[in-house]
């Protein structure tokens, strides 16, 4: 199967040469890896500064994805190809402009919210979900519109629900399991499926 | 002289339609606009949101430039081209990173230092020029590489001398007049020319 396209969900790690060697040998064409987990605006800049550094430096192992045509040429180049995200909606703040900013770094996948209630919507772990809330439909509205990817692994059933109804585009869950497999509040109902 | 390229070499204005409908009444195919001057990384971001709407919202009449091939597409286009600048190294702070960040973001144009002392070099008010920096030998360097335009309108002497002989490109003074035509601090000598 070398022809085989595999992207790896999710990744967080302490990103180093020797990983990257081991994707490779592993035969992994894509890895979505966690950039952000609760770092706001001006230190998600220096996150990203560090993919920069790293994918400088490690050019001939890995490099960005901001499109999916980027996949199918790390695919034949022989790269690693990373797919950046946040896990939280923590680097726009309250300011809706910087979901393009983001984007435009290369931040292509963002959570809505992490287990807890954000500005966006409810996490899996509220007693109370409260859906996607005023300034989620237009964060989502904004993502849509500039092509970031929105995953809901953490998020709440109803936050999950309003967003697949109101997105233009289709959504994510890039790490959860199944409730019917077991059941976790971090799993996913059929319903959601 | 339709087929002119005509550059405004910086303005700041507090933009709106009737200015860029101004702009391309008089004829002007490129303007290097001041986005930032004193501000942070994190209110450049803003800064640079804000020119994100405009673009959108005026598409009509401008467009964003991030190459020379951007100010002959406007003028084929018959849309002003915005080149964005800073007047001050504020935007980077202390963090080398975040030349390249802003370079991605349109940011095209970085004065080294305005009039006062700055982290990279003197400026041209300052009593003792202490020329460029360890750190600003660093960021030029950078701005080099990523191609962000060194402007040293607002620095002095030695400082500009200096940059002129460590940059691999070219640099510019975007907005200066000439010492022999009137002696001011603010002013060029014929070294430097």
């Amino acid at each position: 199967h070398a022809g085989l396209i595999v992207i790896d969900g999710l990744e967080y790690s302490n990103w180093n040469r020797a990983l990257f060697e081991e994707l490779k040998a592993g035969g992994i064409t894509a890895v979505h890896a966690t950039a952000v987990y609760w770092e706001d605006a001006r230190q998600t800049l220096a996150l990203l500064a560090d993919w920069n550094r790293r994918f400088r430096e490690h050019a001939d192992l890995i490099r960005p994805v901001t499109s999916g045509e980027d996949i199918r040429a790390a695919k034949r180049e022989g790269r690693i190809a990373f797919l950046l995200g946040a896990q939280n909606c923590s680097p726009i703040e309250q300011d809706l402009g910087l979901v393009e900013i983001f984007r435009h770094l290369g931040l292509m996948v963002m959570q809505l919210t992490y287990n807890n209630q954000s500005p966006l919507g409810g996490g899996c772990y509220e007693a109370v979900d409260s859906g996607l809330t005023r300034f989620g439909r237009e964060v989502l509205k904004e993502m849509n519109r500039v092509g970031m990817i929105t995953d809901l692994s953490h998020s709440g059933e109803k936050t999950t629900l309003d967003t697949i109804e109101q997105s233009t585009r289709p959504v994510c869950i890039s790490h959860a399991n199944l409730s019917f497999f077991h059941e976790n509040i971090r799993n996913k109902s059929e319903r959601v499926l």
